[in-house]
């Protein structure tokens, strides 16, 4: 048996939702745009996905795609196409390459900064708003550092500079996990099936109704024509369901995962690690660092211990240290060091305390090994 | 029970493949960019279904998308990017329709004439290619009618025109289909689990070592930095999976659903129907006409009965007439009676028998009801 603490990067799929899933699946494989009942209610299956996870978001429109990457995508896509566009050092790789790719292309591209703890410099990316500006994107929770930014504040300040700025977010690790309400300011939302025990596979974009979404993908005119490309239907269903049984839970579960995170800190010795995530953080994630050793020898030494932990975005994990937390850190040894832990709805508090105190003890023993 | 032909606009999955992959999948859900042990082995499970797969297809790449409809767009925008692009009149959408998209966008598009069934007209093809041709896309087996583009043979003859022009086939009907070795001269070639009894959200691209992909979906930089986005692991797992049951039984699953195809054509009532298809053609695909009836209500009286079929592509069910069809049959009243009977590995003969025997008193039927 393991413990795993590395939710952001992934979770465990729901058991008794992707069984249940599969069973019907098996059964019920069909087009969803064949014409025949049968294919008709695939599609009522996608469809009634689509209805539940829009309950919770009002006035708004949904085309499913294959991931937040894609999602985002879309949306960048779609609306970043003049002008300047702003964005934060803190977006994950999906948005800021996406950015980065829109400046070679010869678009002005402008970052935010960031403040200690990962949340975007509101103040800075009000100031690089300005009447040229076409497209905004603010990550809702920080992936690596769980910082939340209050985007339903900071895009009515950025409306207020200039209302004809499309404002997207990308709440891939809130969706499920913060209880809060997309302002109607906010245009575009990006969400993504495995964060939340769901498949890999799916994601969604969220979108003011009046928005036209561009096509990333030409072909048969799935999703409205937003989305070619037959529907991953299976993948749809166990996303639904998960809405139907989590959506309730956001914020039960947000006081729980908030207690673990807290009990784990309690835990965790002081005299080893720097806290890297902000008071105002996603209780789900926690960045931590034990400055001088490095993140991925921590990683491997608990993965031998039998505790699974993250290192920043596992998106990015090939790069020495998080783009992310140079954003914001200078010290060199806090980087080599920093690590990630996540919790999902189903983390339970001893297994939590668990992970802590394994940790300690064997930060403890590399710090030993590195004074010998 | 009811007996499903509608295996062209998709399969059931293999259930076996598939609840295997599920429980596996159950307890190794893991980030394939994740460093740890686990990870890495999510990540070896992707890589192991990629060389299983190319061990098909000899000095080539393949980087995982979303559905067959992606690998298209991939490899569409990647390359027909200058001067003309020719592809042909039998294209699915996904090919057709990015096309058209590149005709808004000032590239001359020339689509090559289908002839009686469905193949491409290769003189007229040909004829369309020259010194500024940059891109080229022939579809291997039309999805509608199941006919057979000998496709080595006309990227061979394409390249004697020009030898820098790209060459890409939409595969997603042939793989694992038709016994066929792709020639080095076909430069890109789309594939699709969902046809294959995988599931649906995976394809491929199967491409020359020494082309460079332009990524349709930019981030974290997976797949090579080629597609972005999480993997869908269990698709590929599946779709892996799927390949190394079926592709050793490529020929003898040929022979066999040809066999099937005999004999559903020989039970076939004549007096009532015209075959679509050609002689030349993928036994897995028929296409027919009840000439003055409509193919939806013979497909909803059928479906009724408790036989699937399918009417044509799935992906564009919506319109009158079929695109492909029209663009080599002249009389509505054929038009208008087509369906589509499709097979796949594990259909029974007997289904098939009974099937046909179903549909030629249904239309039987349906023809008495228009001369009363």
């Amino acid at each position: 048996m393991f413990i795993y603490l590395d939710n952001a990067a992934t979770t465990a799929p729901d058991k008794t939702i992707l069984d249940r899933a599969v069973r019907e699946y098996e059964e019920e494989y069909f087009n969803p745009s064949a014409l025949y009942r049968e294919g008709r209610n695939a599609k009522k299956t996608i469809d009634t996905a689509r209805e539940n996870i829009l309950s919770f978001f009002k006035g708004r429109k949904l085309v499913f795609t294959s991931c937040g990457t894609e999602s985002d995508n879309t949306a960048i896509f779609s609306f970043a196409r003049r002008g300047n566009v702003v964005t934060t050092e803190g977006e994950h790789s999906a948005v800021y390459k996406s950015f980065e790719y829109l400046r070679q292309k010869g678009i002005e591209v402008r970052y935010a900064k960031l403040i200690d703890g990962g949340a975007v410099d509101v103040d800075d990316l009000l100031k690089k708003i300005d009447g040229n500006t076409c497209f905004c994107s603010v990550v809702h929770v920080n992936n690596e550092t769980g910082a939340i930014n209050d985007v339903n504040n900071i895009a009515k300040k950025v409306k207020e500079i200039n209302p004809r700025i499309v404002f997207h977010t990308d709440a891939v690790q809130s969706f499920l996990k913060i209880p809060y309400s997309f302002c109607s300011e906010i245009d575009l939302i990006s969400i993504s099936a495995h964060k939340v025990k769901a498949l890999k596979g799916v994601g969604a974009l969220i979108y003011n109704a009046d928005l036209h979404i561009n096509p990333l993908m030409i072909g048969g005119g799935q999703e409205g024509g937003i989305r070619s490309g037959t529907e991953n239907v299976l993948g749809i269903k166990v996303l639904g369901d998960c809405f139907l049984k989590y959506a309730p839970e956001t914020q039960k579960n947000f006081d729980m995962i908030s207690d673990v995170r807290r009990a784990f800190l309690e835990k965790l010795d002081k005299s080893l690690f720097k806290i890297i995530s902000p008071n105002f953080s996603s209780p789900y994630v926690l960045s931590l660092s034990a400055p001088k050793l490095r993140g991925e020898v921590i990683q491997t030494v608990m993965d031998d211990l039998g505790i699974i932990i993250g290192k920043g975005s596992a998106c990015s994990s090939k790069a020495p240290h998080s783009r992310v937390l140079k954003a914001f850190i200078r010290d060199n040894a806090v980087l080599d060091g920093a690590i990630r832990i996540s919790f999902i709805f189903d983390t339970k508090k001893d297994d939590a305390l668990k992970a802590a105190e394994i940790l300690n003890q064997t930060v403890k023993k590399l710090y030993e090994k590195i004074v010998i």
